[in-house]
């Protein structure tokens, strides 16, 4: 008999990560992996930055599994359609509450494993019916898409958007981590990368200590936004996981 | 490029889970595996018991990777030894904080990880210093080892015991985790297979509801036990795994 295959995470030990920036959009898009298989994953890949993650993947000797979307975006195509292309083997992924195409469709309570290491599925809708957040298997950090943004969060006037959601998204599921967990939003469009949790608890103007589900729906229905410029493109292609018609 | 390996472990998937009682010493071995792959571990497996934990390991299409000890026993020679020569691979698993030999020294927050499953260590000394609870990836169940019984506990009397950090393992690591996760026990004298702990919490009758760490002691110091007819073989034994010693 052969012994089959495992290893021991030592207690501690980081899982890879990287976060990567599209101009254009103000999209982050994430690499995540396993350091002692280099299995990875990407979360959040825009089309436009295919070439530029791929000599990221190359350079970083990753072995790519899945593509992740943690929801069909308005404002950028997502590169996981491209990444197909290019990687033999590679799947798609979004959730089931999207209708969205993608060869895997999750849930909440889902696990994505890459090599020994993984994110566990929250859903988290209200900025779209199927947005999903990810936490790090060591509750390190969690990718929260466009629910919850650094002071801020995304906007919940389109695509089944709904504010009432969306507050009890952000307090059920994403403030009940710990303080430390760090927040990896899908978008900042002032230069910041990160945030602790618990500094969102407290001061996040819209969502933070002290704001109420009737206070933040106040505040969504007066915000004004203007019409997402590529929405009309970006989300019937990101319904297709990027990947364009064929005539 | 070429995928790498990962999975998705859906909400509400089991773990692979199989519980044999040895008679001779009323120990309970788990063999515990990734449905999807067949990786699998055992823990503490009993040397007199490995012909029948080969034999279940062929029928169910296991692939061992681990034999995992909660502690050095002192009741039975662990199994972990004799496997190694009958498994390719196959390596031993013990805490550091047993000063025992073994292929892998795990410590508390470590996983140990079989395919896309895993079990995370808890570190629940009282028993013995070195002694390790094992909790499932879904919390669903926790391994106790010698630590918390099924309406009692582990002896503190030797070998390192301590009455006081039994109870503050049993409080602050075991007794933490849902009502609904399930104990599974190295040992029970009665016939019982498991609990809710849940109902430990509330009625075990030393460390239940109500039992104070000062009246816990003051049951541990009275029970009069007497010395286990196995220890002086076996826990030398278990020292090297269940390595015999070569002359």
């Amino acid at each position: 008999m052969t012994a089959g295959k495992g290893s021991i995470v030592k207690a501690g030990e980081a899982m890879g990560f990287k976060q990567l920036f599209d101009d254009d959009s103000s999209t982050y898009t994430y690499l995540l992996w396993d350091p002692s298989t280099k299995d990875a994953i990407i979360v959040d890949p825009v089309d436009i930055q295919v070439d530029r993650d791929l000599k990221e993947i190359e350079s970083l000797g990753l072995n790519l599994v899945y593509g992740v979307n943690t929801h069909a975006h308005a404002d950028h195509i997502t590169g996981t359609g491209l990444l197909k292309t290019k990687i033999d083997g590679f799947q798609s992924v979004i959730s089931d509450a999207s209708g969205a195409k993608a060869d895997i469709k999750i849930g909440p309570g889902d696990k994505i494993v890459f090599g020994s290491r993984s994110i566990s599925v929250r859903a988290t809708p209200g900025h779209t019916e199927g947005c999903l957040s990810y936490v790090a298997d060591d509750e390190s950090f969690v990718l929260t898409g466009d629910t919850l943004l650094i002071q801020g969060c995304g906007r919940t006037d389109f695509q089944g958007g709904s504010a009432e959601k969306l507050y009890n998204s952000v307090h059920s599921q994403l403030f009940t981590l710990p303080d430390e967990t760090i927040v990896y939003p899908a978008h900042d469009y002032k230069g910041r990368t990160s945030a602790k949790l618990g500094d969102e608890k407290k001061t996040n103007p819209r969502l933070g200590e002290g704001k109420t589900e009737s206070d933040f729906v106040e505040i969504m229905k007066n915000l004004n936004l203007s019409y997402p410029k590529k929405i009309d493109v970006a989300v019937p292609a990101n319904m297709r996981c990027g990947v364009p018609d064929v005539e």
